[in-house]
């Protein structure tokens, strides 16, 4: 990251032994010592105007678009100049999960050979940021506000379910994929942050009817 | 390396217990079985069309030349169409020696931030092979004999050399930088097979000469 320009490390639940580790890291002290944790990732990503998932593409229950690494980096930068991107990475071992796939807007790869796909985490991580930083810094100034972040979406993801659920479309103990399908459905929305207030109004209001006539 | 479809490492003066720690590695376990080592870096790219060294760019003695590696790439997917390239990587702590760099054709740098140009081995191999295989396969069916291979090129260094000291112009004893200028003059003498064979002709025939007026 510190090679790349990219200064800002959130982790969600991280192995402590390992992370702990790595504050050893040559050059990158300060990085790690700003490093911030998280134990949700909705909350890692909230003020983040688009979340971009890594994958070898294997083995997804969500079909999100997934996009090759060099073409994915062309609309990673486009969006770092209207605010922040999460790149999303899962673990060395298992990669991301379909919960936490289901925060991404979409999904980037690094193309492989075919007969080896799974990367080292450090190196899917440094190919990445090469990627993002081969035409120049990716430390671009953001601007705030052109576009919802993913806190608003979260919001209007929750209250969506809720709504769904209280209006029995959705039951309460909805199965995972249909939770992520509506996550989804809600990210494809593309908002505008005045749209979003919109959204949350008109959900807040349709919510309040329905328990009324509960 | 196996993510990207690279098959050949070769090692020179592996540090042993590192080795043998990374033949754990997960799906490149027979890449590793089949790495050869070597205890000279001559020896290692004897029958290579081009070397080309990577570097971070800082206190190098000899001036070759450096180029980013997108460009880098570019050059080195060409030379792949005639013969075997090497990409020559030094140890995690201390890089390449200056003696290891004289044996490359010109130099490979990733593009960094000013504040941290030292980058992880792990991840500077993946970065550049990464590269490499960006446009599609690097396992092109290499052509061979169309261009002087190392082997050919420090053969006619060490002939040159002796003839030089024979001839007066380089003291037997000479330093490392003066050495390390002949081995870069043939290296930029670019010759092709048929020429090489001359120039050791011309080389063998100037030395016998000269060792008859001692």
């Amino acid at each position: 990251m510190s090679n790349f320009g990219v200064t800002e490390l959130r982790l969600v639940r991280p192995f402590e032994v390992a992370f702990r580790e790595a504050r050893s890291a040559v050059g990158a002290a300060d990085l790690l010592a700003r490093a911030k944790e998280f134990s949700q990732v909705a909350d890692a990503v909230s003020d983040c105007v688009l979340v971009v998932g890594t994958t070898a593409g294997r083995n997804r229950e969500i079909a999100q678009p997934l996009r090759p690494l060099p073409e994915a980096a062309g609309y990673i930068r486009r969006k770092l100049a209207r605010g922040k991107v999460a790149l999303l990475f899962g673990s060395e071992k298992t990669g991301l999960s379909n919960d936490e796939l289901s925060h991404c807007h979409w999904l980037a790869h690094v193309p492989t050979q075919e007969s080896h796909v799974s990367m080292n985490l450090g190196q899917a991580v440094a190919v990445c940021l090469y990627e993002l930083a081969r035409r120049g810094n990716v430390a671009a100034t953001a601007r705030d506000g052109l576009e919802s972040r993913a806190a608003e979406m979260e919001r209007i993801n929750l209250l969506l379910m809720e709504v769904l659920q209280v209006s029995g479309y959705l039951k309460p103990d909805a199965s995972f994929p249909a939770r992520a399908r509506i996550r989804q459905l809600v990210r494809r929305m593309n908002l505008q942050p005045k749209d979003a207030e919109v959204w949350l109004g008109m959900l807040r209001q349709i919510l309040w009817k329905m328990r009324q006539a509960e």
